[in-house]
């Protein structure tokens, strides 16, 4: 008779809602082209809980280049699951002297540091720099668009998460944006006040060309 | 002449704007998946009227279930021409002592009793209660994603329509969802805080596997 | 030694999210002027479960005016729970002969007839008109700010629920936007089309100023 | 050895981030149906700059019609970069004694006038008129979805600008709404309050059928 | 001469923007109630760095309760300049054998692990349920408003960090919701299908009165 | 007779809806302070056409700065009938020579240019640079939150009208963001890549403090 019921309730829901699981959550379809709202739905009979789940970031990522840096982490194209929920979650490793330079994004972002000292920091469209040394256990926020920065300013390499509310942010850094494309140098020159020399150094250090 | 004006404003507005009614709506093609923002648009010039029209909801529902309810409506799946509009409309028969049992959803809810007598009532994040008896002409609001539920506690059938903010919004029934499925009755117990038995009469009744 | 554990529960949940339930719903105070999003929200202590009903759509609107119409609801002013919620709700009479004349609203609208007869439609911004004739039970949805209206064709008053996903809709009624005020005739004439014996009667009529 | 260093900081990006270009716009790929937030982006490998360049506004368009009017401009169907970014720009010529009828649209515009004198002004759903004369520098704002026009008052053709937030506005002009359809006139007539006789000249005027 | 060019400058952005940067961010002014989409903003002129930074999550929470699990972090209420922002992050501690238990909020979540074993989960609308062993740098995300849990099954205390997107989630807990307030035991008893016995045992843990 | 059925008609209306039209649109009182979502609304009865109004963009702006480029225009804080509504217009004049240097926003950005020959550009996340000379009646888009800048390249001023989705948009120029603060040279330096004196340079044209 237990039985009955369960069926009876059973068929109350696929009745009235049908495959309406199906729109809780919308796993990326990759095959398909996204949109501007994210990535169209996998099937929902193909969904599996591992569509939910990014493993690795428990061990430092590779910070052998240049800004002595690491960024790995979950968002829209390592993460299906996370597509459209608004989302990512990043692990960022900084070796002592290493540097995340200025950058912005879309969105806003929270970073907490696990281990190590940095100097961390935004500017508002006032020009105004709010920045600070901040320790294991500290929180900073930067709000979206603004520009900002992390400096491993301690004698260990540092560690944190970050977390932002978008599954992709479209990260942009200030320095690489300028110098490593076509941009001629002198536009550059003229729309930064950076000096001929300098450019010219700096679209070395890019990749940038002439 | 008159004519002739009509076919220099038809040009004007043509050789603007094209086929621009196509965005006032997007009629849900279910053919193909949809994405986080919805279906995409069925091709502007099939659409017809019927799209945006959902009917039988003049009679009664079928509330020969466990929880003598009945849920009923138009959303994304029963009315094309929802999608992306951001609303859905149901029909809600509760028969005398009959349960809308304990659920929760995306979007807020707004509900009208138009037979009967029940107990309405949503619960807040810090726990309290705000419930009260329903009658004919009453309006209550639950808000989003809170616990909520409805009870039969009169003498005859219950009728109520609930309108919610999403074409889609994602019932999900906490009791259903704790014992209908194969989550470890060991884990249910200690994430409910439910004794053992319980959870096993429960799981029986739902229809869970141990 | 249960009463200890719930001590420390209630401690636990106090102590990492404190006033945290004011969020979960923002009850309107009047006392303070509105913004862009709604009202400010009554101090959380102080809102009861009366903040989120509205009595009184269980009987017929007075409909003995012009149009033999009556709209009565739940809408930001009336029901303060629904404050930044997204929903709002409405009964509508409409007597034998009865119209609700053409209007538009910043949000879509979904009408389910509970009696008599009435022809509804709404007009695409391609000049297509979408209308049917609408019984008991029928459900329709009119996307947001296109221009729609209903009539009774039938023999008895119709009685209609509709829902629209806002606290606050923002109803524009065509005809007394352009006749009820002091937008002198010849621009009305000018921007219409509408002869000027016509915009002068029209004007009379809903009290507009020449 | 900078090279060196350019290619680690290369590796650096693209591990981390992929073709994560690919969302900071979706340039709209129009052999794919939309969706309710727009297009399918066009694959980021072939999106160029002239796909967020729309070219002609600089030259009077063709007014030799009913109105006198022509409104050119850069929407999500003529610049396919707009898609998904909330924004168009229109290009509005009004001939001497021209008028842009009265209409309405999902979104907010604001208007900038460069050329003549015009009549401008928005009607709230209150029935207050907001208008004014509005010479080469003004710039007035109409609130979405409320009925709103312009009229060339002065002696010189009128030229002016529009931007709306959505790449696809929705423009709906009342009285082609009402009066370019198979709308029964008797209904017209009933939701309008316009007599008979005129509704049949109107739609003589704009092509609707009886 | 320089120096002459800088104040040119600044008079430039001065005159042109005014005080904008109060709107790059909005730092919560608790001293006026908060509204539908957060507190007004403290002035500009008094924010300073400490406005966006929180601390103390270096250090693991007290645990020593009923559920063995404490929750600490930054949300609108402990860090103002996260107001209007979007997101909140949280520290998590379970001491062995402690429990998450079953709960939801209005928006999504993403969990990093960085110490111990735990078993997560969320449960669909269909009441699918999707759970897996998480280890250390498993980052798993359970979508808005569906219930979910976190089980530390492992021999060492878990940590773990977690991101919501709105600066205020709404936790809301199940079984303290159902058992810690004035509900009456029978509406309980429906609602959720819990046997008389049962519900009286868990309002008397969590502090429900009867 | 006329005139009573306009008073039932008023009666109607007024008894229905009450006040409303308050909330087409929220005319800003920059009395109070603002939230998240923009000011709190100016009472409604006193609300004048003038509030939706901002004139003075007829005439060339003030030029004679480091940039040879002025921006005016209507945006929350001048023309308070915007907020809320989300768009803003502003006047861009560039003399020969003149740049409007490389800056970013957080909503997207459309341009028009009116005089004179401008390239104009922006760069993606991926470090694709897109631009081009445009000239009179040219239309380009720009990206929320992406860099991009605009270099007078012709022999004449040049004008041009921008118009962005915010009635706030909050411009942020990236050479004055690390040159005109307090921000220490060495994190500059760190962040930028650019050399000790060149930073020691900018700092002294725009302003900042080592």
């Amino acid at each position: 008779m237990i039985l009955k019921l369960c069926i009876a309730f059973s068929f109350l829901i696929s009745a009235s809602y049908g495959q309406i699981s199906v729109v809780d959550f919308c796993v990326a379809d990759y095959s398909v082209a996204n949109g501007p709202a994210g990535y169209s739905c996998k099937n929902a009979s193909k969904v599996i809980t591992d569509d939910f789940i990014f493993t690795g970031l428990g061990v430092k990522g590779n910070t052998s280049n240049f800004f002595k840096v690491a960024v790995n982490g979950a968002f829209d194209l390592t993460l299906p699951g996370l597509n459209g929920l608004g989302l990512s979650l990043f692990r960022l490793d900084i070796d002592v002297g290493g540097v995340v330079p200025i950058h912005t994004h879309r969105v806003s972002e929270v970073i907490i540091v696990m281990e190590g000292t940095i100097i961390a920091g935004f500017i508002g469209s006032d020009n105004t720099a709010y920045f600070k040394t901040l320790n294991k256990g500290d929180v900073m926020v930067f709000p979206q668009s603004l520009l900002h920065f992390q400096v491993n300013v301690g004698n260990i390499p540092a560690l944190a998460f970050v977390s932002l509310n978008s599954p992709n942010p479209g990260f942009q850094f200030i320095s690489a944006s300028l110098f490593a494309n076509n941009l001629p140098s002198s536009i550059v020159e003229k729309i930064t006040l950076i000096d001929k020399d300098q450019v010219k150094k700096l679209k070395s250090i890019f990749g940038g060309t002439n």
